[in-house]
């Protein structure tokens, strides 16, 4: 059975394993304080070109997001997202359940324009009952977004600029991260990011991680007491090496990069083939997830052969579905694919 | 430096390395829905002897203890504990931070009295205004607990009886449960666990996994939609087979217990070579972890060449220390701290 | 200075005042046990029809939402609604900040449809990650809506025909309901209420009261510990015959309805007067609050000489407004204004 | 049957009863910011001596409790209090339902003794695990104590330097806060209360009100948002000017302080009797609350012609009860139940 339901169905890159074995009997203190997870910090840091970063490793990304926005927040502030956000939609309420709301505002390919958030402000401001409504009192983003879409510099700049006339952070979910930043249409690098955005993680599941994701604060913004925030919330790693040890070698080395490029190369062949043989794409994306509209009883053919996902129902005859390359995508696999359609 | 810090601070057993290299490029689906989570589940419920269980695998001690009590009390119940228990001092509050009230009672030798229990429990219904306070509506105890210590068998059939009587789950935190499973002083088995209590985990970022704890209802007693609880919990981990494939392996021919004994077999080895000496025991423990108490200059002079955990001051010019020992502690090592001595 | 801007902008109506006065030095007990709370119970069990209800007194209407929501609900479940909903927008949070997700549908004409239930409900449950998403668990609605508007009776047993075949509660936020059950064009009396509705609120404090709500429930499905929850949430009023006193009154000789009456017969008076004139509706509703578009100059000329509300912008020149009447509004404060548009 | 059970059976004083009635068809605006909110906060902030003090008015003392404790403090921090303080004990756990944990020490006569909460400062500081822990952020207090004791001013000093020496608010609940102040041993007024306490509530609801408590800020310390905040927890009042009217009253020709010291001189007369028939005193107390041994069969007796509270069970056959006098007591009833005794 082929395999392009999502980016996470693997382990982890081979030197990551091997990185574990190397170090595995060494003795070495809890809780992220160990002397890898200080490289990966520094690695990280330098990447963002950012020396005064706080660098903080967590397991998963519904925590990640669950925990920067409970603690960046105060407790009359709710987030502004694009509607199609993934907190908004696919995180069980994680950030509700922090009491925080989320303030969707209609997306533009899965991105939240700065416009949009600017008159939000604006209106927010001028209601005269505002204080008895939630503020508005972070932007979040993600890049890639849902739909697999990116910002551009010059959104980002623009986001930014909003965000500091408001005074909210801008926060950027990088679940996917290093599919965005290997995309070759993209002026968008890890440095900008730092610049423009008050917080922002790096994904590793999706990137070649067993697990772990790189939660990044670029402005001396950290949060009071923040390890304590993040036992308070269930999220302290004891064995915080496992993350440490695994983002060292990520940013060793450009492995992130190097992942990043090659689900796009795997992903680029297999978009060539869908148009070559005439399938209608649902939306154009220049990463690793490609939305295609399928015919029903074409869908249920292929599902035979191919795992993909389901991604919504457009009319009663055709879906869209979804297809994942990721850092472990075989070419061959692709291939055989590419072979079928 | 001789490392008796604690039982967390090596890697993990090498088999579970050698298993995580061997499947790592099998594609497999997500949030524990794979075949090695199930595998491991399956072998779960043949140690404990208990075919009905459910088995979730979560990646913290912290966090399975704020998921369970949390999902498995109503909005106006708290939780009963020895005032020494973990959730009660050393948690950074997370039980708090999901809205319920710890209820300390005195400890014994860092157990929960099942008597103590009973009379709270008598104590709140006869209060006249015990709606106004918290319900106690679950007993909480460790095994081995925050000082080392064992429950009896007998002991967890005095707690189960209570908490039947009062209708409350008597839940087990196994953080270390695999150094009290080994330990030849115990009459408690895994099936005696799971036998008395409503719900329990089994801890495995202190016994040999890189990070995972595998909990464990026994009662068809699973909280409803609990995925979706873990995941709002910030919980779910994308790549579950991480923990499934960890527990799939400490489940495999005793590994589980054989990391237990080992590190048994070494505190034994100390806890003889500290008696032998004369040193003056805080606590008879028989389990992994060993207080003793030092003479504050004592204490100073043995820190330049053993890592050891500060415990508590015990006067002006004593102090609390403890050693702890763990699958990964090498004998060698323990010879060298009894030379020192 | 005339005063439409709102109908909680006097104290209570004069009965209850000197009900208030004659059992001043009665000393009852405290929490809501007192014999006052019980006969207004009893009287408001009559008036709905339904001899098993429950029912619970609260100081205002934020307060009553948001207990009633989150002890209603499941941890995994969210709260539906129109997205004009007065819990969506405009109670700072109150529902998340008890973990609870507000799922806004689109409204007409302020109303929850119930096909639009129907449609989310199936929505939900076929998508293959809705246990990564917030759980439908209950539908709110108010009566009057947010927009003055009424749901007719058919409206009201369609919602409730769909959340009984979803399993799910109906919660109508009565706020304003004396202005909805006193409306001559409308079907739906208390009874029908009781009937379809799982849970609801009878609003005091807009309704001729100083303070209070009196919450219903209708199908023997009060929250286990309801006291206890209600102290929790910071909401036990200590000397509950306040609120007892009041609702006894408030359904003594239809008082209710009579004050609701009065309010619309104002608001009759008022309506046919801007029609006559020829000012432009921004929305026709039946009961006591008239959404007018005024030119800005209009608008602020207007000011000078009456308090109304500001509502929204309409357009640069445009801006809608609200004029609300009451138990309390004059017939001469509306002679007076009439005169003056 | 004679009423001694607590301080808030009855009504309100007359003259709160006559000003709602002369006050009730003026037209307001709501949530507290109509001209009684103002001319009240305006009377207190005199009352204090402390010009630049913030006033808000709440419903009740649970209400007041969490919102200021929930608000004043970090998200990782709990606070500490006796642990016989109401807030531990005998609220529901409506400090915990907002993610807070009450960090109870022992008691001294009901009271927190300056040189403990100095130890547990300087204990959690210098634990070398302390950023696992809950972290102290503020202290609580009572005045009346739970047991009707009160602080002296040197006390109160004493306490706020320990505060202001770890940077941690000292909060002051007075729910019963006349009764201390008019109590002639006691040298606290109520500018002493404004200079060493960061915020204070003046309870209305035990000493004549109808409901309501005035929160001061004292140090233009008021958590941002404050009134946002307020709605979010469920406890703005939309008819602020009931809270308005009657602290108005209270603090208007010392109305507050005379409802004290009537309850206090009802109270002395009936600890005279007490001792002059040779009573035992559970615990001594300057305030409207006297603790008494009685046989339970002598209890049983005297329950069948008074109310009073059940305390406590001092042994099989013992038990403490609470007799309780307030603003409303009456000298003849009080002269009724000497005669019995």
């Amino acid at each position: 059975m082929l395999y392009f339901v999502n980016d996470y169905a693997e382990g982890a890159h081979e030197r990551i394993l091997d990185r574990l074995k190397e170090t595995n009997l060494e003795s070495t203190s809890g809780y992220g304080t160990d002397p890898y997870c200080a490289s990966a910090a520094r690695k990280i840091r330098e990447s963002c070109g950012c020396p005064s970063a706080d660098v903080y490793f967590l397991t998963g990304g519904t925590q990640t997001n669950q925990l920067v926005i409970d603690t960046m927040l105060a407790s009359y502030e709710g987030v502004v997202t694009a509607d199609t956000g993934h907190i908004n939609g696919h995180e069980a309420g994680a950030i509700e359940f922090c009491g925080h709301k989320v303030l969707g505002l209609p997306h533009k390919e899965g991105k939240l324009p700065a416009d949009a958030l600017q008159r939000y402000m604006e209106d927010h401001y001028a209601d005269e009952n505002h204080s008895h409504m939630v503020f508005p009192g972070m932007a979040y983003i993600s890049h890639p977004t849902e739909y697999g879409t990116l910002y551009t510099r010059q959104e980002l700049a623009d986001l930014s600029a909003v965000c500091r006339e408001w005074k909210i952070p801008l926060y950027l979910d990088g679940a996917r991260l290093g599919y965005g930043l290997a995309c070759p249409e993209s002026d968008v690098e890890l440095s900008d990011i730092a610049r423009y955005c008050d917080a922002f993680y790096i994904g590793g599941t999706k990137v070649g991680a067993l697990c772990g994701e790189a939660l990044v604060f670029t402005k001396e913004n950290t949060p009071r007491q923040f390890v304590t925030l993040i036992k308070q919330h269930g999220a302290l790693l004891a064995k915080g090496r496992l993350l440490g040890i695994q983002f060292d070698v990520l940013f060793t080395d450009g492995l992130y990069l190097e992942n990043g490029r090659h689900a796009l190369e795997m992903a680029e062949l297999l978009r060539r083939a869908f148009e070559e043989k005439g399938y209608p794409f649902y939306l154009r994306t220049p990463t690793n997830q490609i939305f295609i509209v399928l015919e029903n009883a074409q869908m249920e053919e292929l599902r035979k052969r191919v795992d993909f996902s389901f991604w919504e129902r457009l009319d009663d005859r055709h879906t869209v579905v979804r297809f994942v390359t990721s850092w472990a995508t075989k070419e061959s696999a692709v291939r055989e694919l590419i072979a079928i359609l």
